[in-house]
């Protein structure tokens, strides 16, 4: 596969610098933030209902993490979107946690049904809960995945018009037509906490810079284009660091000096089906 | 003092990997998460009073930090305080800033005549505040302990049937039939905003691998596990780094390469009496 | 000039470790403690309605910094501030994405009006917005300021009885009387989320140690004083850095190792008029 168009699609994020609307989680505002900035976006992290649908309106993208959920922050997502949707502002949904309490059931499902997403990305667990594939999600980590993962994925996008995405070791992408697995990334990087936040942030920006109301392909590619931009990163990060704190450090370094010739070469992208 | 338990009980921590609930204040909630991941548990940060109890329950341990308080947050911590209690998941409690404002003393108490706690954990003026030692305490930051420290948190504790911890310069543990006295860590950390938060919720994951119920002088070994190994690893970030900034990054390698053997060759437990 | 009183004032800091109560937002919440920290400060972040006063009232400084507004936080921020103004502690006030939204501008407006503020700070994009000199704010980041915008903020300190400050590549100071150029600092700090919100916390603790109801040209002063350290650190801190990521790390140990020589020798600071 020409990986020619994950290098074009960062430098397009670098020179577009995409408005990044943020509400996600109190564990990751920080390193979300500087996650985009390292690549080149301008993160915006806004939660006051006062203000959402303002922010997401003139945003490029709309990332909701459901990270550390509340009623108040439930109802800002739900202005947030509201606002996306009827400006064709894309939306990238991370359902933290769905699947480990009622309540990130209840959200999870609310927000998928009543607003258009165009990503949904979470975990193996997360997503099998979300396609009915089952696994098991213990707090906010993934356990293990169901067997059919990928083929439950791949009608739930379909029918649900949107792309999705479950990381882990591999991480897999489909658009409802096809299934891309992506061989990118490192372990170490679990030791980070958020760092699936920083690849839902990075990848709105990502989304952020395609066309409004791009095709489900187009914007698999983007996706694809981000996680392996991100993983890349990570790859490189870990082979400067020492373990999981200075990792943290070197993930912003990598990404912010990232080649484009660097990325074609160790980017590892495979089409299913 | 024969320091084998310490390196027994961080490697207990690495195989279970238990599920600590963190309900902390909004400085430290990154770096909670992370040192919990870095030692090897799996750190839940979650708020809402519509989950609290549900994650609470199915917790190996629960941690509760009063840094940054408001009515939502004290909600929280009471819904999940009786969820644990009910299950008999133990509680860790670290009042910030108790003695500081009249909010912070009327919390403070509460949670602790409200609830079970299993650990109590503060600076030395924190602590030397609760137990009426006397002391001064200026922001969140301690100032001077009062001289009767030790005997008064002995007594405390057996009243209180808990486990009560003073950190400093040195480190006191009592179960209320005995103290010791820790003599690891470096002054360094002190100025990292969060060591002690940090610090909190280690000890949370070591006393979660603990068996339910267990008595206060196990609690309290695997308190001193902690602290150990929490303040060995922060020696040796401090010779690894150039100051506070870097000093947090290395934190985070050194708990995670943690080795049994350097643990039971640099621990400095004292049994006072 | 000469720039003795930069390391003099900075030495004061470290002296009388000036309590800093910070009511800022989500996103830099442990940045601006652990930037406090590093230069000797003590900080202290509260947000309850049932203590902000409390803790206002006995702090060396207030700093409001409205990034993540809601409802909450703004009756956080306006009783925090009654209480600072009735016992003379002066607030630094960091108007985040003023003329983003109208939320912001209309709390912006209201805690300028209502309170006596002893230094606004902000982007150049921001407070041309306030001053009225034109810019354009994007999200939180600074775009381009208007070109009259030292005259107007000059005329603005005079009448609104403070000291405004503007940065950027040059940061302007003005107390009303003069105005004054600085030409420290790096680019790169500008990838790392919150460099301005740290700043506005650093400037707090300088203006914290000057007498109470100091001239608006001392205050003015303690801010070139607090702009320059922060910004010779950021220097310093780049030069040992290999990117934002570890920037961060070492400008918290460039701040904490700081001499008051590297600060005379480094300072570039420019009377206009």
């Amino acid at each position: 596969m020409d990986l020619q168009f994950i290098a074009t699609a960062q430098e397009q994020v670098r020179r577009q610098r995409p408005l990044v609307h943020n509400i996600t989680n109190l564990v990751v505002t920080n390193i979300v933030a500087n996650a985009l900035l390292a690549i080149g976006a301008s993160p915006v992290m806004a939660y006051a209902k006062e203000e959402v649908a303002d922010v997401a309106s003139v945003s490029a993208a709309l990332a909701l993490n459901m990270g550390t959920l509340d009623e108040r922050v439930v109802e800002a997502m739900e202005i947030a979107a509201k606002a996306a949707n009827s400006k064709g502002v894309p939306i990238i949904f991370d359902p933290v946690g769905v699947g480990f309490t009622a309540y990130r059931n209840e959200v999870a499902t609310r927000l998928i049904n009543q607003y258009e997403l165009t990503v949904v990305r979470g975990n193996a667990a997360e997503i099998g809960y979300l396609v009915g594939a089952g696994g098991t999600v213990k707090g906010v980590d993934s356990i293990d995945a169901g067997d059919d993962l990928t083929e439950r994925m791949l009608q739930y996008a379909k029918v649900q018009n949107c792309v999705m995405i479950a990381t882990g070791a591999i991480d897999y992408v489909t658009d409802g037509d096809h299934v891309w697995a992506l061989h990118n990334g490192d372990e170490l990087l679990g030791s980070i906490t958020g760092s699936g936040c920083m690849l839902t942030g990075v990848i709105g920006a990502f989304i952020g810079v395609q066309p409004r109301f791009a095709s489900r392909a187009q914007i698999a590619k983007a996706s694809i284009a981000a996680i392996t931009s991100y993983n890349v990163a990570g790859e490189l990060a870990v082979l400067a660091s020492k373990g999981p704190g200075t990792l943290q450090s070197k993930l912003f370094d990598e990404l912010y000096h990232q080649q484009g010739e660097s990325l074609v070469l160790r980017g590892r992208v495979e089409q299913l089906y």
